[in-house]
């Protein structure tokens, strides 16, 4: 019976609730964790302001984290497969991601 | 600009992977976060097994958690009214919630 999940490995998503950004974050979520499953420990939805949206992946507690998008720098939101390639490519390099891997996908 | 929340009390939703109650513990989270916005720190979604369900609170780092719901001993699932209650009156006594206070509400 373990329960708990096998990785340390966690995602927050800093979103601005002003902009009524929760679903965007929330979506953004389910689409990380139905993707990598117990290959990260969890996936944290962060309320912010002023229009943040920042996504961020600490892989063992204690690391620094490691900025996978922000909106103040980059403008818009992030693509999921380019999301998910660089949490792949940190947590679980083996994982196949389908279509998502092909050359050239968004 | 104080992007980051005001609040340090985590929720953490614990679902299990293989029963596909990922959108079930992300609608439970949404929830949280449409409600309470900024007066939770985060709420995070913890992929597990073996048919977990456990909703948990911790309202400053450091503190036990205190268990909201636990599929193990309780059975079934969470209703929402009781569980934005009971986060209500540990981390925004103040909040009024319209008609989830209602006597008798479920």
């Amino acid at each position: 019976m373990t329960e708990a999940t096998s990785s340390d490995a966690r995602v927050s998503i800093t979103y601005c609730t002003q902009c009524r950004w929760l679903m965007r974050a929330a979506w953004v979520a389910q689409e990380l964790l139905q993707t990598f499953r117990t290959r990260l420990g969890e996936v944290a939805l962060v309320p912010g302001t002023d229009g943040v949206f920042r996504v961020e992946l600490v892989r063992t507690p204690g690391e620094e984290p490691v900025l996978l998008w922000d909106r103040k720098s980059q403008g818009g939101f992030p693509e999921i497969p380019p999301l998910k390639r660089a949490i792949r490519d940190a947590v679980a390099p083996d994982l196949p991601l389908g279509h998502t891997d092909r050359a050239g996908s968004a």
